[in-house]
Parts: C-alpha cells; sequence; structure tokens
C-alpha cells in the first residue's frame, strides 16, 4: 500500500470532493418537501430525517409478541449463514487448493415465521448460524403481504415527498428482520433508497461514489451456503450438517457462474484490504433509532451492521426507487471505475 | 487525429452519456415548477421553454426606437473586435514571430447609448469593426439600471422558479446587445444559467460536462484588442488607428498575465482543431425566438451566435446563479479534466 502519486487525477478527485463535502451527515427534524428533497438528490447527498417514520403504526407497535401473533406460522425466507455475511466477501478454503475471496451468497431457507423469531431471539451460542429475513424482492407486498396489506398498519405505499420528486412509484420495498449478528457488507444500488428504522439500531457506513478506488472492488467467483446433506461434519447419517460454501456452477451451486465486480475493503478495518486511496476516504456513519428514514442516493457505498436488546428484533423496511441513468452521474462513476481499474 | 483506443475510458464516457442521452433539447411550452425545475439541474440537462417570456414587457416592446428614447445618449460599455469575436481563441500574429493562439478579450470602450445603436444598425462593411454591449458583470441591475428598474418594465429580478428551487438570488442579470456579426467562442461558467431572448434570434450549440476531452482545452494567453493610438496604420498623427492585439502584461496590455485553459475546438468546423474525441461529440442545437427561455446547466460548454434583420438589434437577458459546488458533479468535471489532459 503505496501512497498515491502527486498529481494523481483519482487522488485529486477524492480530496476535491472531501473538501467541498461535509462528511457528517445532515440530520433534518421533519420530513422535507418534495422539493427539499430533490434538493439532496441533485446533490447526491444523504441525510437522515430524525423521527420521520415516529409516528408510523409499524414503528409503534411492532414487536416480536406483535409479529408473531400477526404472521404466525407462515413460511418465510430466511436467509441462513455461518457468521451473518449473507452476500459479504468470505474466505473460500477447499481442501488442498489455495485459499481465495468470493461473494457468498446465503443458505436460502424457508421456515415458519415463529421459527425465525424464536431463533432471532434465542441466546445462541456465537458459532451458531445466523438468520437474517432479507430478500430484498419487494418481500413487503410479496412474502410479507399480510403484514403490508392490513388495514391497521397503514404503511406507506410510498414516501410522499419521493414519489412527487421522482414522479415514479417504487421498484421494491423490502422488510429487513434480523438481530445483530447479521452484517451487510459494503456495496452499491442503482436505486434512490429511503431507510426507514422500525425496531432496534442500524449503522450505516456511507461512502460517496467518488470512492470507488477506495474500496478495491475486485472481481469475486460466486459461492453459496448450501447445508450438508449427511454426516460429513459428524452428523449422523439423514440429520442435517452444516453449512458449506459451494462455487457457482459446482455441484450444488446455483449455476449462476460468473464473477462479479465487488468492494473487498471494509472501513471497520481500513488496514485490510486497503488500496493506495483507502485512507482518503472519509466514511460517513450514522445510527438510525427506531422512527428514523435515511436518504441513501443512489451509487453510495453502504456497510450496515445492527444492534438490537436480545430478546428484540431489528426490523426495516426500504423503499428503493429506480434511479435515473441520464444526466452525467452514471457515466461518470462507470468513466471512475475504468480509469481506477485501468490503473491497477 | 487517431481514433482513440478500445477500451479507453474517455471514449466509454462519452459514448455512454451519449447512448444515455438525448442530443435533442426537452422543449416545454410552459415554465415549469420549481420542482420540475430541479429535476432537470439533478439531470444537469438544459431544456428550452418555448414563449416563457412571450408576455414580458421587454419582449413585447423593446426595439431600437423604444430603447433610443429610453436611453439615448447615456454611456454604456461597448465591446469593440476586428471581428466579432470578444472572448475567443484567435490568431496572434506579430511581425518576426511564429503566429500563436491566444484568448483574445475585446477592446472595452464606452459610448453613447445611441451611438451603440447606430454602429448596430448601420449597413456596416464586413471588415469594420464589431460592437457588442456584453459586460457580463449585472450590468442590468447597474448600467443598465434606468432600463432595469423603470416600473413599465416589471423586469423579474429573479426567476421564480429558479430561485425557489435553487434557493438563492442571481448572481448577475446580464443585458446582451448585439448584431449578427457577434459571436460567443464555445466555453462554460460556473453558473446554472436561464437565458431569456428578448429580440432577434440566438443559436446556442451546447456540450454537456463529460465532453471535456472533445474541445481541445488548451492554456491560453490573454490578449487584449487595443486601439492603436496613432497613424501606425497610414492615419494620421492624432486620429484614432484600428485595433491591435497586444500580449497581457506587454505595454498597453490589462497586465493580468498567466494563461487560462479555454477549448479551442470548434463545434461549427469540427475538422479543425479537433482532438481524437471530437468526433463522438453529439452537439445540441438550439435556436432562441424572442420570449423563448434556455435553462443551460453549469459547466455546459456553449458557443453562441445571433441573427436578425441588419434594422434591429438582438437583445437578450440572463439569470446567472451560483452553481452548487458540493455534490459529485463539480469533482467529477474536474477529474476527466485531468485524466484527459494527463493522456495529452
Ligand atoms: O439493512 C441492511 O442490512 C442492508 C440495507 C441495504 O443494503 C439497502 O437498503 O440497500
Ligand atoms: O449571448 C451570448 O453571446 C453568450 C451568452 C453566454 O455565454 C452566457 O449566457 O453564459
Amino acid at each position: 500500500m503505496d501512497a498515491p502519486p502527486t498529481h494523481d487525477p483519482i487522488a485529486e478527485l477524492i480530496t476535491n470532493y472531501n473538501e467541498l463535502n461535509s462528511s457528517f451527515i445532515e440530520e433534518l427534524h421533519e420530513e422535507p418537501s418534495a422539493l427539499e428533497f430533490m434538493r439532496f438528490v441533485a446533490r447526491n447527498t444523504p441525510f437522515v430525517v430524525r423521527g420521520g417514520a415516529a409516528n408510523w403504526q409499524a414503528t409503534r407497535e411492532w414487536s416480536v409478541d406483535y409479529l408473531r401473533n400477526f404472521l404466525g406460522d407462515q413460511p418465510v425466507n430466511v436467509a441462513v449463514t455461518p457468521a451473518g455475511n449473507a452476500d459479504a466477501p468470505t474466505l473460500y478454503n477447499p481442501p488442498s487448493q489455495p485459499p481465495t475471496l468470493v461473494l457468498a451468497k446465503p443458505h436460502e431457507h424457508p421456515l415458519p415465521f415463529t421459527a425465525l423469531l424464536t431463533h432471532l431471539t434465542s441466546p445462541n451460542p456465537s458459532n451458531s448460524e445466523v438468520h437474517y429475513a432479507q430478500t430484498q424482492n419487494d418481500n413487503l407486498r410479496h412474502e410479507y403481504a399480510p403484514l403490508f396489506t392490513h388495514h391497521s398498519h397503514n404503511l406507506p405505499t410510498s414516501i410522499p415527498w419521493a414519489r412527487l420528486a421522482l414522479a415514479r412509484d417504487p421498484d421494491a420495498i423490502n422488510l429487513w428482520i434480523g438481530n445483530s449478528r447479521s452484517t451487510t457488507a459494503l456495496h452499491k444500488d442503482g436505486y434512490e433508497n429511503v431507510y426507514v428504522q422500525v425496531a432496534g439500531r442500524k449503522h450505516f457506513i456511507l461512502l460517496p461514489p467518488v470512492c470507488h478506488a477506495c474500496v478495491n472492488e475486485r472481481m469475486l467467483p460466486g459461492a453459496r451456503y448450501v447445508r450438508r446433506k449427511r454426516g460429513g461434519d459428524g452428523t449422523a447419517e439423514g440429520e442435517e450438517g452444516g453449512l458449506e460454501l459451494v462455487l457457482d456452477g459446482e455441484g450444488g451451486g446455483d449455476g449462476e457462474g460468473g464473477a462479479v465486480p465487488f468492494p473487498i475493503w471494509d472501513p471497520d478495518k481500513p488496514e485490510e484490504n486497503a488500496t493506495e486511496y483507502s485512507a482518503l476516504a472519509r466514511p460517513m456513519r450514522v445510527t438510525l433509532e427506531p422512527g428514523d428514514m435515511l436518504y441513501l442516493p443512489c451509487l453510495w457505498y453502504h456497510k450496515v451492521s445492527q444492534s438490537c436488546s436480545p430478546e428484540e428484533v431489528c426490523i426495516a423496511i426500504n423503499y428503493w426507487y429506480d434511479m435515473d441513468y441520464t444526466g452525467p452521474l452514471y457515466p461518470l462513476s462507470t468513466f471512475v471505475r475504468s480509469v481506477s481499474n485501468k490503473n491497477k
């Protein structure tokens, strides 16, 4: 990890950006108007609305008991991982081969909703598997439709100021239910994201699109956790075994094949996997309390961890609006990536 | 002029942008709301409002006669050039030295307003000097204050939707009075520009900030047209002579010194002074008729020519709002420039 050369356009880009922009998030105390929101969209700059969703029925009433009574044993898709690392760069360590970094997708498993809640709130040993309901496929309007459509909840079908400003409906509304053991690795999305914290706390680390060269994007082969079918790890024949990483396209993998570009730098371990530019990054940190709303602009890198008391769960709902690919931001972000990759 | 290499990030940037954005300007037929305007600002994308200022007293009533009666012999600053090339890359051809390209500033000369009008509307031979009132220093609220403040004009002190959206007042309101012989060379400004055509027509050629590598920016020494004081060109002693270019810092120059970066490519002569990227540019062209308003986003390159009948003048008023330097656009535009210059 050498210092970047002077007059290096990439270093200059990051430092110019840092000089002109705060690394502290703007805090609003009421929801913005559509026009105020559009000013943030134009600047591609995050903000948090403290208490912006404090009067939602969900933030006031949803709890483990409430949800258990409401959804009962309805089956839900659960992401299961050994260490809370769904969609995360993970060391793949096959016998008699050198270890390689892969993008580990979770084992996806249907569970009765009550079983998920029981798992999330049980005193699990730290080496036990981690569960996270995080399907990110508009699950609130599909898997969790009863929760969404019930008249007592009045969950908005869109965030009014975002709908007016962006002149579109959300592409997806996602429900996230987990506990302190799950972390979402640093990544970015092509969405304008309004993220609403319902229960527990979420800790976001944010980096703007200009920081591409800091995050050490690599082409990672895809892999998925698969349940060992029989007693290979000491379990008896027929019993379920532990989780095992299987490369995409190999036996048991989901065959999607191909590597995907993914950041391998973790702002919480800034010395590991750093590039010559990582030290220039000024990560923006924000913790959402129940009732807070975050505007997470498109193409921003974000790492998300969570905390809640052991007998509770962390719940969030987020609204994803397709980003606008017209204008200069998208081609310029791609340009930063091409220039950074060319210099590698 | 070679073709750009394949997988060249700069070529890819321009073609990506072209694929995602139209090279035809969006035409509105009524003024946008502040929110609609902000969507264009967010996309850094121009639009024209046909007839948006058609009911301004200025577009309805200002004519050569009206202005002559109104301003009379009040002195105004006039930009005088040999060929309509105020602030334009111009060949400087000193005796016994190789010719070099410089940025030629006009000879600035106070004239009674009636004399300006007479000059602009006289049948001048094509080799005579060109006059343009274009001081660009908030002249409408200073030099032309009587025109601005007179109750019968009701000239807006700001464009309502721009003021609401940008939450600021204009930094400058400029009046431009010229004729078909003046052209403003391709350049860019750090302003959000609302440009209102009052009389005659203006022809804009627009290029987005991603096209930096197309415009062949060079460091041009500054120079200014100076009036030869005595009969060096055959005029009698004491009589005024022709215009002569003098480098900044030299005798008679204004001593600002230093070279400035300036595009030398002209989209109307695409083969001359081209870079390997110029052919990738898709210039957006728009002609403003009296009463039309143009939103010209910050950092867009623009070349402006004009046309009006010989007995009339071209009049425009534009509102310059400081651009927002926060967010990614400004640092990314600088980055494009650094990468392009590095490759030279
Ligand atoms: O809440 C999380 O764990 C991740 C959220 C996220 O990545 C998103 O909303 O895009
Ligand atoms: O009208 C002209 O000649 C030039 C206008 C211009 O460059 C501007 O408004 O920034």
